[in-house]
């Protein structure tokens, strides 16, 4: 089995590499703009890439539920519904399913779940996740897998792992049966924060066979250290040739951590859904230097607050603090409207309830973890 | 007082000209976009511009209560506030405080309302008017006039207008106190749906002298038989060379008829109100084709449905129609977002609640009444 994946460069633990799909190449250390439901939140496929993307993330789930996968597959897939030309990963709805529905329930088949949008009962497997996938044409599709809550059981976190080795072997059957050829299929690690059952989920995965690997199942309410020693372990155990992918994860400072530790992809909500409650990252001085100096600390096993404070700070754009402030949106940044447009301005839209305010504080953090990316991919390939 | 206003052609009744303001000229007969609270909705004034627009309009009575007089004027006004090099022409903030305050009380000198937002007692008079727009740094303003609700009896429109008269003088004394040489002032016809006070107030300002005239105090309730009568009446009472202002009118027919009896102005929420309820105007055909064939029913006299069918119609994205339609929002348009996304597209962004369904139909909508005006400018000049 041949990978898509090219180690280029290491720094420490860290790696630079270069992730082949049938949209394109993705420069890695790499961070993925989520589309939840086609749609990178207030924005056109064109806008996120001019941002510096260079892939999406989709969520099965809810384009499961709407659009579904008829208009889907009448559209010719989700590129041409939403007009974009780039890569898509799509998750496999396992996790959404767990934390959206009320009601589901987990057998050794799959999961039944009721629609939050409609009470409709719907049934998920690994092969029906894997269709789905193929409905949206997706570039990189995940396995389905077991998800369990954060703070289980020991024995919980065994069978969901167990489970998830099951689901994965079906889920490659599945992707053999629906999925054209040219797209790519990941693994997901599990086993919450035990060692051993992360080591025996990782030796399972790598029998049966994926081109990349995702670490699942953390920044779901364990403790950041136990985050932090549970990637790097995982990190550790995964083949070289293959991408790592850290799902669901996580603020500026966790995403340098995990690069310092050999992760190469990532996404979280954090950017779109705290731009959308008018907070934005903005960086504290020159990005190059301060991704350095944060970077170096990761490095150095710094814990995550000293991370942080290396290089970036939140503002609250709904307070008063701002309300005067005539100074770019971020005069560090490259984002073209964080440089034209004012804080003053930004508040003012926030606090009128204007959708551009929306616009120009979701451009302004999505260029932030871009740029931190583009930061991290430049120091790894020195 | 020389004009700002050029005659440059005339078609029947309609009229071609330029109006030359302190940020550029303005080819007319042109629609203004709103921008309530210093934002097209949805949009950033570059976005705007890029849709053809040359001006845009801005409320005073929201901008009076947010961002407020200081910022602004801290600023530097609302150009620099929001980044827009283009003229900006503000209402007078009468009508809003008519409209949105449920609490307001007029007396000779003023009116005293209640903020809609917080509450707070605030009175506006012509003097603080013109104050207030000297501090948003608006190209065109519109004198302080006093607005009778639709259906209001003879005495009361009677009166309104003569108070409209009395506040139009002093508006002009404000403005000659408070605004910067190369601002344009603006008078406003009142009178309601009589023909006799129209004609009193058009000579009363006409007397007092301004840069423009507005048609005030139609669009509220009357029929629109009554509507087209004054306003068709109105315009042939005002200089042949000076600008005319229908203000807040009106859908796409209204305005073909307005223009074809000599209206040169025109700003209204439709475009983008409607567009956010999911509503969108698109063209029935080529719009050279549709506008000509609809301006030739307008100078015949058509009634408003019978303009209309000529050239549009409205589609209603949330509906069950558009699902699996996927031709482009409005294959006649020229706006590329509209060429390049499916109605089955926005349709499932206004299903899913995304912020980009708002901003294509926004879109669409601001085009389609900027493409309307084009093809009218286009047909006056032949």
């Amino acid at each position: 089995m041949s990978s898509p994946f090219e180690l280029v460069a290491k720094k420490g633990l860290a790696r630079g590499g270069v992730l082949a799909t049938a949209h394109g190449a993705v420069q890695t250390p790499v961070f993925m703009p989520i589309a939840t439901s086609g749609s990178v939140k207030t924005m056109t496929g064109d806008e996120v890439k001019a941002l510096g993307s260079s892939i999406i993330l989709g969520n099965t789930y809810h384009l499961l539920l709407r659009p579904g996968p008829d208009i889907l597959k009448q559209a010719g897939g989700l590129h041409k519904f939403m007009k974009y030309e780039g890569p898509i990963l799509t998750d496999s709805g396992g996790y959404q399913v767990f934390s959206l529905s009320k009601i589901n329930s987990t057998d050794e088949e799959g999961v039944t779940f009721q629609s939050h949008i409609d009470g409709r009962s719907i049934r998920l497997t690994p092969d029906s996740s894997l269709e789905m996938q193929a409905a949206i044409g997706s570039d990189i599709m995940m396995q389905f897998d077991d998800v369990a809550a954060g703070n289980s059981t020991r024995e919980r976190y065994e069978e969901a792992m167990e489970r998830s080795l099951r689901w994965g072997k079906a889920s490659k059957e599945a992707f053999e049966k629906h999925v054209r050829h040219d797209a790519l299929l990941f693994g997901i690690v599990q086993g919450g924060t035990y060692e051993d059952l992360r080591q025996r989920s990782a030796e399972g995965l790598k029998e049966i066979g994926f081109d990349g690997y995702a670490i699942g199942g953390l920044s779901v309410g364990e403790s950041r250290e136990d985050t932090f020693r549970i990637a790097k372990k995982v990190a550790a155990m995964l083949p070289e040739d293959r991408p790592r992918y850290f799902m669901g994860g996580g603020m500026p400072e966790e995403i340098v951590y995990y690069v310092s530790v050999g992760v190469d992809m990532f996404d979280c909500v954090l950017p779109t859904r705290n731009a959308r409650h008018g907070q934005i990252f903005v960086w504290k001085g020159d990005p190059k230097e301060c991704v350095r100096e944060a970077f170096t600390r990761a490095q150095e096993g710094a814990v995550d607050f000293r991370i942080a404070e290396a290089f970036y700070e939140k503002i609250q754009m709904t307070s008063e603090k701002t309300i005067a402030d005539f100074s770019p949106i971020d005069k560090f940044s490259d984002c073209q409207t964080s440089l034209d447009y004012s804080r003053a301005y930004l508040r003012h839209l926030f606090k009128a309830g204007e959708i551009l305010g929306l616009r120009l504080a979701t451009a302004q953090n999505i260029r932030f973890y871009l740029r931190l990316m583009e930061e991290l991919r430049a120091i790894v390939r020195e």
